[in-house]
């Protein structure tokens, strides 16, 4: 045998596109580029002493316990604290409806892992989260998509998209990522009705909810979902599983997120991740609780909010002050990322590269769509992770680019 | 609509079987019980003192860093130190053929990921490592075992299981989980002649590679491939990926692993990942790259195995001094596992019953096969996370559960 089966292997596994925010990233990462790409907190605000001490406590107090060994359900006092701070917004979860995850991410991964056989349909929006649409990609999924507009998803287009028999319904309701817009009431009402009279369940994500700079919070669907099963004799646990993370409000590097979700589906999600990787870092788990314990977490949040606050705010400025008229974007009441309409004439793949001239780059908009190309005529911009004097100076830069690429020569005089 | 989603879900949800060991370690935590059960390592061991200067050093010198979020490959520095560590083993691995993982066990998954599809064959060793088994199982895969004996898998039994097809071999060949035993010399050259021969690749699971208290370290199968290969014209990269772990020889809370494989599989996994958990917890690979640097981690190793190699010796000589000759055990030659073979009259879930009453536990055998009942008549025993003098104790109560099950009353007489 002259080859082996490595050498075969490479041969045969179709050249798969590697990520396009992978490969983006690689490319912004020159320090004189300013990057709108990524979706990175801003560093300096970690807790850096406050994750110092909570290190010397726990390895001082509980070190067998942090670096051993621990359940697949995660670390109890962590549970219950994740429990209590969901009641104050209405979430009825018992520590025991929460599972702890290795990010997010991982939540999504157990969920498609759960839910999704080769070929199932799930219904997303459009545009949605990256990163759901390649979690979801390994089992096979199919989408059909639902537009958002200010007010999130379209509920007045659901019923046609839940009549072709989606699995689930996967929407992220607060500063959606990437477009940076939050569902009104009325629609999270219409939505958990439409789910309860289709009986397809909504996967919640809310990396960002607590992260609300303007306007007044809004009920999750899972609350929303309880109050309107409560209205009904019929009531049975639910139709909605909400995600959460600790990535946008203590670190990301933690790499620590939740699932709430009913007895049932957790016992479920459980065995999964035992397969998957036995439990997330106990480490991580009781270092995490240690910093976030007594209150600390929520002042660190208001802190956040504040800085983010600004940033958002500078780059709403610059793009009023550098942008042509002829491009729009949208105004996120919180989150990380604010969603940008191109002209009909420009192509956002083109612009990329021109903007990469100018140094400075975001994610061209088509990254984020299941279906369809409207995504070439948008971009997704992250304002949390550089100061407003920096973000001035890239949106001026990526406004120059935009002008470059203007076909009627009279628009490109500033 | 009467009843939600989650409900339904539930109602045609099979009660799948919650994982055997699962279930035992909730019965075996009760302080009066001696647990042989898990495969937990000493926590007394664990290098606190150590861990306390790192993440001081970690937080101060590179918070934001280790905080953050990080590239899916994992931790750069982690990764050339793990390249070097291997070189010393023979192992030819640039820092390029590193993946991190979340624990050995998220390699296990996303190679399921990765190569298993529905009714896939794999070929495992009889018995076999029972979170590799719940990995593969989610994928779809079917089995074919092929008995170990005292020298690891049984080579001249190959060749059949061979034929069938089985898209891998997933063999552990270090003092196996849970036989016990490895693989000898002359079987590692028969194992990847017969994979290159047969085009079949190898899973090399190696967690307890450091750990061997007696005898010469014998070379792994990915340093036993490339010498057959590299004998061949048609040398290309290699039939093998090697999987290690940090949680044998720092702490099994981190859940910290890696996959070494060729750059074209690493790049497949990457993408895997990515959909996965985004990438390890990089607070956990900083910190763990500060704790095993400058040759730590080897004087920390040696501590390990010289106080397990005490307590296997217990546990050999506790068996010899009250079991029944009618029962055989494995002699580890490093290691957490011993493997015991009953009389034919016993069975271990029966054992397992009687031996509760006697406050001992232990692993019955039957989880470890993916095929046939030959299970039934044996059990794994941990000795590395209990005392010598406690190990005496449990293996003297086991023995009186023993003997109450043997049929022949003769027998029961100690």
């Amino acid at each position: 045998m002259s080859t082996s089966w490595t050498y075969r292997f490479a041969q045969r596994t179709k050249v798969i596109k590697s990520s396009v925010i992978r490969e983006l990233l690689k490319l912004t990462q020159r320090p004189e580029v300013i990057s709108f790409a990524g979706g990175l907190p801003a560093p300096e605000l970690f807790p850096i002493e406050r994750f110092q001490q909570a290190c010397q406590r726990v390895l001082a107090e509980k070190g067998a316990c942090a670096l051993q060994y621990g359940t697949t359900e995660g670390y109890a006092p962590l549970r219950e604290m994740i429990s209590q701070n969901m009641s104050r917004y209405g979430v009825v979860a018992a520590a025991d409806n929460v599972l702890i995850t290795s990010g997010s991410q991982q939540a999504l991964d157990l969920i498609g892992k759960l839910l999704v056989n080769p070929g199932d349909r799930l219904l997303v929006e459009a545009p949605t989260y990256l990163g759901a649409l390649q979690a979801f990609d390994v089992y096979g999924a199919q989408y059909v998509s639902v537009p958002i507009d200010d007010d999130g998803v379209q509920t007045e287009r659901l019923e046609e998209a839940l009549r072709s028999g989606p699995k689930f319904m996967y929407i992220l309701p607060n500063f959606q990522n990437p477009g940076g817009v939050t569902l009104s009431e009325g629609r999270r009402h219409e939505l958990v009705l439409l789910a309860d009279r289709y009986g397809i369940p909504i996967i919640e994500d809310d990396p960002y909810g607590q992260l609300r700079y303007e306007g007044q919070h809004l009920a999750p669907l899972i609350v929303a979902d309880r109050e309107n099963l409560q209205r009904d004799d019929g009531y049975r646990l639910g139709n909605v599983i909400y995600l959460s993370t600790f990535s946008k409000t203590l670190a990301p590097g933690l790499r620590l997120g939740w699932i709430v979700a009913p007895p049932e589906v957790i016992t479920r999600l459980v065995q999964l991740k035992q397969g998957a990787d036995l439990h997330t870092s106990t480490f991580v788990q009781v270092v995490a609780y240690e910093v976030a314990r007594d209150g600390f977490l929520d002042e660190h949040v208001k802190k956040i909010r504040q800085v983010y606050r600004e940033r958002r705010d500078a780059m709403l400025a610059a793009l009023q002050e550098f942008f042509p008229p002829q491009v729009t974007w949208t105004h996120p009441a919180g989150g990380l990322f604010l969603w940008v309409t191109l002209p009909a004439d420009i192509e956002c793949q083109t612009l990329f590269d021109a903007a990469l001239q100018q140094n400075v780059a975001f994610v061209p908009g088509d990254s984020f769509y299941a279906t369809g190309d409207e995504g070439r005529r948008h971009l997704r911009l992250n304002f949390s992770n550089a100061p407003p004097e920096r973000i001035r100076e890239g949106i001026r830069r990526l406004s120059v680019a935009v002008r470059s690429q203007m076909k009627r020569p009279e628009l490109i005089a500033l």
